[in-house]
């Protein structure tokens, strides 16, 4: 338990305005987009790595639980306190140090907001591509540390592939950088890519190195609208055979596109069951050819109806039910479970044949929609948490969603992370002894277990 | 030391076929392409992943040394045995066992032959981008390994950013498979990325999952010719700033083409000092456009000559030089040194005036020629090594070298590795700290320090 004492000394290293102990301010820090809320000791607010590193040392001194912490946006929550302890809240750290055209690299803090870094490189004629949902407000950290992805992941990959360097403290203090401002290095292990992705648990990121790629000059926009999920995935595989590799490929199902028209009032097709958004972009000169074999490849596999954007507005249109999904189905379903699972893409409509089954054995409403050009699919499952005998029913119905999801070769989780929510769940990912491979890493790094405790092994 | 009866024990898993200890064949696994050579104790090969574990726990069991090795073509020594043991041979595991192109993944086992792999997947209209110098004869796992890069780089990444997932035999013996089939996956700590140019000093990679491309549909080769290596860095700043991301962009310096030109019998252009090798890829529409963009920066650079190739036979002729340039060197210069130096791309004419200097210093004569595209230099002294005190100057112009990379914010391996070379030179790299978190990842994961030992560490 934290003391008056050490609260006076946290208070030396960042300064009274940025020592928040107010219970009123401690629960703002007790839960983030995963809804859990478990109230921590106290929350610091550094003004720069040095102060972050003070910070470490003291916990380590003091053997308390710090937890890493962004815009508190996860899924997971990874940036819960759930052994209480100290919230770091770099937001302090939040500036774009560098951008850099003859390298094509970014150097940026934590706490940049990704939509911001994004609009800013793309004045410059640049691109970083990773887009998850919540751009708008997670930051470049964040999506660092739960190893983030978004709809463009079909083509460009997720933030893991863009991160070239870090600037870490370590789980004792120590300042180290990692990788650096090429490609190419192959000096020791990969640091880099060990600490993206693990959560907050291996150390607190205070800068990053972002690879950069030119902007493509173009964008094309489609919708595809099917009379089942099958045909709407069936298509998936035949636009990625005929060597078209769609910037976003995202499929909704009937029970999402229920919500959806119900809540924006669209008019979607009679007999529709799933609907398909496809972006393509690149040099224009291209982007109709490739538009035409998309459409074939619709219409090959019994699309109803098919619509290309012919500009901005139009394309925004054909944008509104997807974006519309996930708002529209918390009005309607506000107590629902979200689930990020990912397949190998040409499993999807195997998976959307187990989600019937599991929906039906259960007795449960299923809606699922996502990332299909790579597999990732969001399930969310209709659920009254007052009604005990349906959340168990729920929580059965995750294990089984869960179980089917290793068999077919794909992963309980996608880009959200595994954080708290999931942790119970990874031994049906991993072995044992790549599960005690971690812990023994995780050891090895953080012999008192400061750095966020309780997140990804249970 | 090895002991008969310990012989017998792996004669036991491997049979007597795949056990090698006649004098004879242990001096054809001594040594690899960085030349230098210390006999192993025995040589197994064996036939699959359950007996490469058998292997390991019996190396475990005796504390005896284990050296994985692919085709022995890496550069930094990796692969030798330097602390004797048992080389482990995984020629037998070479087997392509799947192609899809459904989900653009293979699975390859380890001693698959790079440029061989590459052929199968293009017959398919697939792509696996890497390349490196070596892979006519290289593996795909001693490309993983070493975390090898090539050409082709500076647009698509190195061997790292192609694996999804590994079957890997841990240094004690277990079996894991790390990643998936999927480009998505935020299960723990990133496995497959640390086993990845840990240059088997973390295990033993016995399977890889891979991710493909679609093949581009055209490619377009140029060369320029100009009066400076500088006025070459200058046209290649100038190319990617006109947002145009070659597939290759080489570099080759006077005392390179010196070599070339005495060797191959080529006329070069009067004046000529430098000469660069450009070659975009993609859809055919648009590549004359790109050509016509880069004869632009190259003529704004004062070329003195620029030449596109018609036709696949003229492309191999403007490939000469460049593929002539590492033999030629080799004739004239038969004990030369080689160094794989990285800086940021803009560094490379700092870089090259930093080796002039470095040159006259030690009175060495210095050729470089490599991957401007991604700051990627090959760096060779020319030395006689009977020479004692031309080799000391040697040795402290690699120091000058190194010094000069760290200082340009570069590594001193790009694309080779550590392995047993370069290893006294970590230290110019990365931080104690970073060092020892390294070390103490091993020590978690190789207890008793079996897997090719005294590499990347000093």
């Amino acid at each position: 338990m934290i003391t008056h004492a050490i609260l006076k000394e946290l208070e030396g290293v960042v300064g009274i305005d940025n020592l928040l102990t107010s219970r009123a301010n401690l629960v703002c820090y007790s839960y983030d987009a995963a809804g859990q809320s478990f109230m921590p000791d106290a929350v610091v607010l550094p003004a720069n790595t040095g102060e972050v590193s003070e910070i470490v040392r003291l916990a380590n001194k003091y053997r308390l639980p710090l937890i890493p912490r962004g815009a508190g946006s996860g899924f997971a929550g990874g940036s819960v306190p759930v052994k209480s302890g100290i919230v770091i809240h770099l937001s302090r750290l939040n500036k774009i140090l560098e951008i850099d055209n003859e390298n094509l690299i970014a150097v940026v803090e934590p706490c940049v907001v990704t939509g911001v870094f994004q609009d800013e490189v793309e004045k410059l004629g640049l691109f970083y591509p990773p887009d998850p949902a919540s751009l708008k407000f997670s930051t470049m950290g964040g999506n660092a540390s739960t190893g983030a992805g978004g709809p463009r992941a079909v083509k460009y990959g997720v933030t893991r592939d863009y991160i070239l360097g870090l600037e870490v403290v370590t789980p004792t203090g120590e300042i180290i950088n990692t990788g650096g401002k090429t490609v190419k290095r192959a000096t020791g292990y990969d640091m880099t890519r060990l600490m993206v992705g693990s959560e907050g648990t291996l150390g607190i990121i205070t800068k990053l190195i972002i690879r950069l790629i030119p902007l493509p000059e173009g964008k094309k926009t489609m919708t595809a609208f099917f009379r089942s999920a099958e045909d709407a995935a069936r298509t998936v595989s035949d636009i990625i055979k005929s060597r078209i590799v769609p910037t976003t490929l995202e499929l909704l199902d009937k029970n999402t596109l229920a919500c959806v028209k119900e809540n924006l009032g669209m008019d979607l097709p009679e007999e529709t069951s799933a609907m398909l958004l496809i972006e393509i972009d690149g040099d224009p000169l291209i982007l109709d050819r490739q538009a035409g074999k998309i459409r074939d490849a619709c219409r090959k596999n019994g699309s109803i109806e098919f619509n290309v954007a012919g500009n901005k507005e139009e394309a925004d249109t054909l944008w509104k039910a997807r974006r519309g999904a996930s708002p529209s189905m918390l009005k309607f379903w506000p107590g629902k479970i979200s689930e990020d699972i990912v397949v190998p893409r040409n499993k999807i409509p195997g998976m959307i044949r187990r989600l019937d089954t599991i929906s039906d054995k259960h007795n449960l409403t299923i809606a699922s929609f996502g990332h299909a050009g790579d597999g990732n699919l969001h399930v969310n499952i209709r659920v009254d948490k007052k009604n005990a005998q349906e959340m168990k029913r729920a929580e059965e119905a995750i294990k089984d969603i869960f179980r089917a999801t290793v068999e077919l070769e794909g992963a309980i989780s996608g880009e959200h992370g595994i954080g708290m929510s999931k942790a119970p769940y990874l031994k049906m990912q991993l072995s044992e002894t790549e599960i005690g491979m971690m812990k023994a890493i995780k050891k090895a790094l953080d012999p008192n277990n400061i750095m966020n405790p309780g997140k990804i092994f249970d």
